[in-house]
């Protein structure tokens, strides 16, 4: 897979060689290259901004460069085979990123970021290069970033994670949160490790059982714990039949009833507890 | 204020001397420090991480190490009148960073970071640290990363900017998505500079009107255009008194109606052309 970054602060995509992606790219899995926007300005106080057109506070970035810079590097990219280009844009107007896009992203040959600062940039840019690629505005959650670097190394290690063989084995993907299988939708609980009792805090006494089945049991019901906590609009969401006896059993202890009112607003279960947060 | 971060990757934080947060270091706003999780092992692998009690894929990292850690920086930072610390502790089963959360955090005067790799960190550390200061268990999104130090960068960013005379007059808070406002509850719309025509593609007239009055009403009506396409969500939350009769005209124009019944579920809207992605 092919990566290209353009931005004005190429530094700071410094972590993309380090650790998995790092490793990734020295393996040749992955072949990145970030380039300073500020090389595709042509005056000489290599301006990238200017004042918004109907006024307001803050500064945008102006077409010339970013097209320019994009132009570049789709020329290069062709010319040496790259596959089909998408463009990333990071920007806190975008649909959210997820795990699914990030699935989807791991597919494709070649990712193309234009992290912005300041106010963004000018419009026209992201409809020009949507005539001739797939566009992915994304934000990467509800608050507000000093420019879109941050979440070029949140999606880039997202789907680097995913290609094939960049995962070692001290890492998996299987019960991961938000990932498919038996937690799918849930919460991972708490995890322990030797030694049995550090500082009189002592492991849960299952977890030393042996019994694969009481072991599984006590994870779904931890996640089921944990999910209902710290993330209500995730059990909402759960169909009714993602739960079985046992689950059952436990969200009502926690709480929770089925709601069959708020099918139409595909919530599917309440706190029958009233407490809301 | 002061941050600390423990981590077995203290190159990813190198951003932390970039930009905003790297010129917020300079002028001694922010005292960052970073520090390698590895120099509170104690064997000659430097071992920071062991199999999951209970079974399973992945390893978990240990308590002594990060117990050690911890102890060493809450007592430099006792001993030089840091404050009252916090702890931030990422993980996809945390509760979701927000903006709001960040207005929070930019208010306390020393946060501690315990970015986790693999499965994440024994439980144990946690409960410990937790009966001696407030522990903020945070998401940045539904995704999974390859560990927490991406997360770091996006909390210290989301934070750091908050801070008083962090920000440039190249940036604003004022019309932030996700920021209180005029367009509280909205995404912005398209941001336009010079030139008024590039690549064939000219702004919108309005723009060029002089006519603050239309100006500011074509943005509310981009912001609504745009906050119902990528995030219907945000709309149907959106209480009756928040859209004025312009708005709802909008709104309307835009396939989006009241929806009494979704009151229960905290949903105000509904879009009435049956379309759901």
């Amino acid at each position: 897979m092919r990566l290209d970054v353009v931005t004005i602060f190429p530094e700071y995509l410094e972590p993309l060689n380090v650790s998995l992606v790092g490793k990734a790219r020295a393996r040749g899995q992955l072949d990145v290259r970030v380039h300073d926007l500020r090389s595709w300005t042509h005056d000489r106080h290599n301006t990238v901004d200017d004042t918004p057109y109907g006024g307001g506070p803050g500064m945008v970035m102006k077409t010339e460069p970013w097209g320019d810079a994009l132009d570049s590097v789709l020329a290069d990219g062709y010319e040496t085979g790259s596959g089909e280009p998408a463009l990333i844009v990071p920007t806190p107007s975008g649909r959210p990123f997820t795990q699914e896009l990030a699935v989807r992203l791991s597919e494709r040959p070649w990712l193309i970021f234009t992290p912005a600062r300041y106010e963004g940039i000018d419009r026209r840019v992201v409809d020009e290069y949507a005539t001739r690629m797939p566009v992915y505005e994304v934000s990467i959650g509800d608050y507000v970033l000093a420019g879109g670097e941050a979440a070029v190394l949140v999606v880039t290690e997202a789907v680097a994670r995913l290609l094939p063989g960049v995962l070692g084995n001290a890492e998996s993907h299987r019960d991961d949160s938000f990932a498919p299988g038996a937690m799918a939708g849930l919460l991972e609980g708490p995890v322990y490790t030797k030694p049995p009792r550090w500082r009189d805090r002592e492991i849960p006494d299952v977890l030393l059982s042996g019994h694969h089945g009481k072991i599984a049991r006590w994870r779904r019901d931890e996640a089921l714990r944990r999910t209902t906590a710290h993330r209500p609009d995730l059990i909402e969401r759960c169909a009714p039949g993602a739960f079985d006896k046992k689950d059952r059993e436990m969200l009502s202890i926690l709480g929770w009833a089925p709601d069959p009112a708020g099918e139409p607003y595909g919530r599917f279960w309440r706190r029958t507890d009233g407490v809301e947060e």
